[in-house]
């Protein structure tokens, strides 16, 4: 078995394990990234598509920022939308601070760029990844590499940023996870077709929620409610637009909706899941790999940099003999985990239809108050833009 | 049969239908009030205990503040507590606006003495209570009296305070209703015994929820979740003062609970109720009659005087010609009402223990938001603290 060393082995390649490379080399600590899919797929895979202002500064501050300036829409805010009624909440007003669309592709390219230009070890398409000995000093990660040949990594500590489905999770023992499944999911459309609208629109309705986002000039991103286990491929264009025209109220108060061509369509369920502690001995985990949230106020990405944000100088000072952040890790960042689950669930539950008719007037009853209480608004605000990192 | 004749039925003499003989009565407007319990016992029933800074301007205003002034306790905030926290917030900081400890049977006694100075005619301990004709014009209220006559009284409107159980809810035909029953009730406790602190503790604990409330500086008033069916009878009172003790935090950070004689013990059902609309031809519904809020954030009692604050301006109006008011005045208040139907859901979920452990997680998430966000905190202030009459 041919054998490596470096400080910190990284199991997976997105933004969170890239990220974090790329924030430990600037402390002047090696790491090595390995990654079960092509940089290819990485890089294509259509994810998130909002920064919040601190994951922006993050990025901008360690020289990730040339693309994100230049090509990144700053939003104020959002819309909020139901039946006759559409309220825009103005972040930057109520709480100093922006989001900006900019997509996840986009910041993957950036941090594959950059990271090469380093020269940043990264194996891609390895398979039978195992983490070993994480509870010791020296751990180490075995896997089979692109060209068959089987690999260990030994290092001072191994961070999971593999998701959910990644070995690192599992390798943690007597974890303890909280679950939510909803019974719906998201229909994601991409289409050709310059957006309708200047900021996101948020629609509550009775046929189900619908999301107006985007992701250039011409190229729009929409959303649709639908049950668990719709198969995209059963719906028509024609349905497709006229669900959107619905719910998103073509026709009202003069706004209407362009149609243009679908490019992509894809069904993504929802969920909540939160696994503790994100450390165990010289494993940590960040991103997926800890917590997955429902889409619904585009925390997993913004999530996945805070997590990142807080380790690499935890790992950094762990590494020079200073344990006292990294013992603090997963609590500190379990407090923004749980900001965030919370805040995904709410806008969840007040967005999406519901069966029980008492739920449907607390959503309204919600809605109502949000657009109208400076209150409720900058709390609906705060979170959406996005505390400070470390908060 | 009997039969006399005024301009305003209302149908149930407590505090909201008594407020509302009050509102006509300096309108000009004259009414007679039936209530099917005796005066002793609609005085005596022990219910809410806090009003809202707009309920006590209203009341002065309309004559009714004399003990009120000097009697009602005013307290800036309320404490939030959870195992080893405890915050305090203050609405008048968050928000410029009071509560006041002031009990229902306070209110209920300044309405009888001040409704019986006045000549108020008042017909307790009838039975067979029937509304006849709410279609019309003429609409009018049959009974039979404490001496066993049998009456009727013709009316240009009749108003139904009666609560879920009178006549006058069942009385509008087609209507809806939204429903919430809850998993568990409340234990109310009440004690000769100086309150062991100076504003109300909601706290959280995993044992259930509990309340620290106070009736004056001597008598305290405690709750305790329980399951629904729980028989009072089965709790000594060192079980209740030990829960007590658990749950609020005895010996945490100095705080003492200081136990005392229990004088009163009863378990409250909890329920969300919603019935629309709150007016059909000539009848009108206020209060209890079209609306029940579980007692957390002690709404009941408060929407009740802000429905009838906007009743009696827009029966006034109606008797003199105009009915824009009282066309109104379902959709008005029904915005508040589900308002306060959110805000008593919301600290109902946030504060009693749940079955599933995320549900738990959220609820402590958001203990820690409204209890570190200004914006959170002032959310919930201003709910609490109550919105202005017709917001």
């Amino acid at each position: 078995m041919a054998e490596e060393r470096t400080q910190v082995v990284i199991v997976g390649a997105g933004p969170a394990g890239m990220l974090l490379s790329h924030l430990l080399a600037a402390d002047g600590v090696d790491s090595v990234v390995v990654e079960t899919r092509s940089e290819e797929y990485v890089a294509a895979r259509i994810r998130a598509g909002i920064l919040e202002q601190s994951s922006v500064d993050l990025l901008t501050e360690v020289g990730l920022g040339d693309r994100l300036v230049r090509d990144a829409d700053k939003h104020r805010g959002i819309y909020l939308q139901w039946p006759e009624e559409r309220h825009h909440l103005d972040f930057v007003d109520l709480v100093g601070r922006a989001v900006y669309v900019y997509g996840q592709t986009e910041v993957q390219k950036d941090l594959i760029d950059t990271r090469r230009a380093a020269g940043q070890v990264v194996h891609y398409e390895v398979s039978d990844t195992a983490l070993h000995d994480i509870e010791s000093d020296r751990p180490s990660v075995t896997f089979t590499d692109a060209d068959g040949v089987a690999r260990r990594i030994r290092a001072d500590v191994i961070v999971g940023c593999d998701g959910s489905f990644g070995p690192s999770r599992a390798a943690i023992p007597a974890r303890e996870s909280w679950d939510r499944t909803y019974p719906y999911s998201w229909f994601g459309i991409l289409a050709d077709v310059a957006p309708s609208t200047d900021e996101l629109i948020y629609a509550w309705h009775p046929d189900g929620f619908a999301l107006h986002s985007m992701r250039s000039e011409s190229v729009s991103r929409f959303y649709l409610q639908v049950p668990n286990g719709t198969d995209p491929a059963t719906w028509s264009d024609d349905q497709i637009w006229d669900a959107l025209a619905t719910r998103l109220g073509h026709g009202q108060n003069g706004w209407t909706l362009q149609p243009g061509q679908i490019t992509d369509r894809s069904v993504l369920p929802m969920r909540s899941h939160v696994s503790t502690p994100m450390r165990h001995g010289r494993l940590f985990l960040a991103g997926d790999a800890a917590h997955i949230v429902p889409p619904t106020g585009a925390k997993g990405l913004n999530l996945a940099v805070a997590d990142v944000a807080l380790l690499a100088p935890a790992l950094t000072a762990l590494l020079k003999g200073d344990p006292r952040l990294a013992d603090d890790y997963s609590d500190t960042a379990l407090r923004r985990v749980w900001r965030c689950t919370h805040f995904s669930w709410w806008m969840t539950t007040m967005l999406h239809t519901a069966e029980d008719p008492f739920d449907t007037q607390l959503q309204l009853s919600q809605l109502r108050w949000v657009t109208s209480s400076e209150h409720a608004a900058a709390g609906l605000a705060e979170n959406y833009a996005g505390l400070p990192i470390g908060f």
